[in-house]
């Protein structure tokens, strides 16, 4: 948690953005049950009643009146029951206090409250409710008229939450140094007979050491080509690679997201190396182009004429470059964007809507095959966090989807191709913060040359 | 998973027994939103769905068909586009063929199915949902004449559930020797100055890499008092004892849970050791009167005057031990029950209701001070599988509203209590199988002695 002031300000910023458009009404995360009602998953906040509101704590609700520049923290103090299961608690009058509210009341008159705003005839702005206990409540509470999300409200939080002030940004630090920590160790461990599952329990405890828990479910994986793979089933074999893509949430919940590829019989072969500095020159030309007002779709397309110009040498593509990229050839190989915000989310609000976050109205979402895969799209600015995460991958269905259907045929060497179905994939992912000149790498690099690599994965 | 056999057999005996009374409907879990809707917790199957349908895959639902003894498999096919973000996965039918069931249907067919089944006059049976996303999938498809949770559904699944198989009892036993190594390892690293994030770190990534994970949030406390204290803030402190409560799920999803208690310094301090020995007579006790026909709640009470007795001797318990115990003096000491039903659930089948699973009609709930904290009351049967949990505990809060209150007055005597306020708690934790002739001890016991627990503490 930051300073009362932090927070203070936030809401103020936010209730100049609406004045005088009604109450801005931000429920905070009730427990996900995982098997029974009192069985539940570790407590995670919603980012964005993290970002107004701070306090790591559930079932809050807190209303922002843009009339009066009033907050109130809705929520219930423990009873002695309560106590006895969850130990004391602060109340929530002294929670209020933390973040700079002055106003508090129960959950039980939240209902009133919304009621009354909307017999005055005030308007309610919500955000997308992403659990189904939050659209119940919603929909409880909420009349109708207003149970749609607010792209005024959207629009303000986005415009916010994207620039990432010093002290944000110390603390995506902190959750890079964890991340950093988890990679260093799968890489140390990446031997022959290692199970995936050994690797990502590995690296799963030292986020959980050291900061909240991961950002999101670890991929530990010699399957590289499967872009989300979450089976940890794997038995390590030789010659193959494992990609892990993994990071952490620091205490207060702010992300990191990196992604490293590590041969297996601790040298990459000739074939992967062919590859492997493909994607890396693509990850490095994206660092030596990414500056403010450069449109993220760009760096993308940029990263895209990297890996079609070097598959293009090993024989795998063919024909115009430009051509090819235009083509959108490039999502064979790469069938995902360059990369995404990241923040207190590590695909940063994106339950707030794609068309807000990572467009607008200059640069709205693209349907082209050659970037229709990117979740972030538009001009960067100074404070903006992203990820940078090129790939190659050899994915059987997509070829043979490819193939069958002639797609790009002028531009893919198919038969070529097919002498790398079985290769996986490799993945290079680092995180970028947008400064006022360029970008700077967030965290201390880790090891991303193939000799680095290879000198990171202790000897077996 | 258990063969195909196993789920046919468990289907037909719940077909029986609601012969002629209509349709199950089952749903199994969809995945559970962190902070956007593409960013999951750990994938957990319904119990209820795995204990019939096996399958650990989210967006499946079930339906048995009581008339017909028809079961069919509701969920849809991967397309090329889930292939290259999750990799291949089985078809529906592949899946249904895994568990016996023969029909299949994609999800988009479930509402008319159960349309046509309600205008034919039939019946809907389905359980209480426990997630807000279930609520709304089940709101959307079942008539509201059938929204509210069958209990004939809920007595036969519970009748069913709750005698556990051999080959249960063989995964209870795998879930039982990841506890084990949990338990080990955190009474190894219980010393002065270690971190309890450390120890729940170190203790989870065994249940991570051993199981499908931890069965529950674990408890790593030195203020044991706390009964489901979920911090884990703390550094261990010379003279305090930490409390350990946690278990593990095997790969199939069966629990384990044990609680033991740690003294940071090394040794039991004498105070300490007179204190354990009382909890560990009553677990003791607990497991010499436990057998088929006993009623839980009368093992509660005999594990309560033992505890009382103890007290008594101490000085901090007076006057007549029977009467003691009838008023529920204990209470103020272990104001929770002894124990309750584990399986697929740590809390066996808890979302279907406490009257349903640890009470009955011959036993039904009481709110008596003796026994209202009982989560299990009913006469055990062989097959049952019960934790074995007493404790001592000495809550600040609840000592001070007793004294206020004049609670059990004649039976306290407070100022003696009053001398163990930052005593902390003592709960001590095995896993019981009821068998035809008494009772069994599940998994290899974990250090419970005071001398067997020093003795796995590793020197510091």
């Amino acid at each position: 948690m930051f300073s009362k002031e932090t927070y203070i300000g936030r809401r103020k910023v936010l209730m100049q953005k609406l004045q005088g458009r009604g109450i801005v009404l931000l429920p905070g995360n009730s427990e996900a049950p995982i098997n029974y009602h009192a069985n539940t998953y570790r407590f995670r906040q919603d980012s964005t009643f993290l970002y107004y509101f701070g306090l790591p704590i559930s079932d809050l609700v807190g209303i922002i009146d843009t009339d009066t520049g009033e907050a109130t923290l809705f929520g219930d103090d423990f009873t002695v029951e309560d106590i006895i299961w969850m130990g004391p608690q602060p109340r929530v009058v002294e929670l209020a206090e933390q973040v700079g509210v002055k106003h508090t009341a129960p959950l039980a008159k939240l209902e009133p409250a919304i009621a009354e705003a909307v017999a005055r005839g005030r308007e309610i702005h919500i955000l997308r409710p992403y659990r189904g206990d939050t659209r119940l409540m919603l929909e409880k509470i909420v009349p109708d008229a207003f149970l749609a999300p607010s792209e005024m409200l959207i629009q303000a939080v986005v415009a916010q939450r994207d620039k990432k002030s010093a002290e944000e940004i110390a603390e995506i630090e902190k959750a890079c140094a964890i991340g950093h920590e988890m990679h260093l160790t799968a890489m140390k461990m990446c031997h022959p007979r290692a199970q995936e599952r050994e690797i990502a329990g590995a690296i799963e405890v030292i986020a959980l050491m050291k900061g909240w828990g991961t950002s999101f479910h670890s991929i530990v994986s010699q399957h590289g080509e499967t872009l989300h793979n979450h089976s940890y089933n794997g038995i390590l074999k030789e010659g193959r690679m494992l990609l892990v893509d993994a990071g952490a949430e620091s205490v207060s919940n702010y992300c990191s997201d990196f992604t490293r590829t590590t041969p297996v019989s601790g040298k990459f072969t000739t074939k992967q190396k062919e590859i492997y500095d493909i994607v890396l020159a693509a990850n490095n030309h994206a660092f030596s182009v990414s500056a403010p007002e450069i449109r993220y779709v760009d760096v993308h397309l940029a990263a895209a004429r990297i890996i079609v110009e070097g598959l293009k040498e090993l024989g795998l593509v063919k024909g115009d470059v430009e051509k090819a990229v235009s083509a959108g050839t490039h999502a064979l190989f790469m069938p995902h964007g360059l990369g995404h915000q990241m923040g207190l989310d590590v695909h940063d609000m994106e339950n707030l809507g794609e068309q807000y976050v990572g467009y607008d109205a200059e640069t709205p979402r693209s349907k082209h095959p050659s970037c229709s895969a990117c979740r972030m799209g538009r001009r960067l600015e100074a404070g903006m966090v992203v990820t940078v995460e090129p790939g190659i991958y050899f994915v059987p269905e997509l070829i043979a989807k490819w193939r069958t259907e002639s797609t790009c045929a002028e531009f893919v060497n198919f038969a070529a191709v097919e002498k790398y179905l079985d290769f996986g994939g490799i993945r290079l992912e680092d995180d970028m913060l947008i400064t006022e000149t360029g970008n700077r790498l967030l965290g201390k690099r880790l090891p991303i040359t193939t000799e680095e690599v290879e000198a990171a994965i202790l000897p077996s």
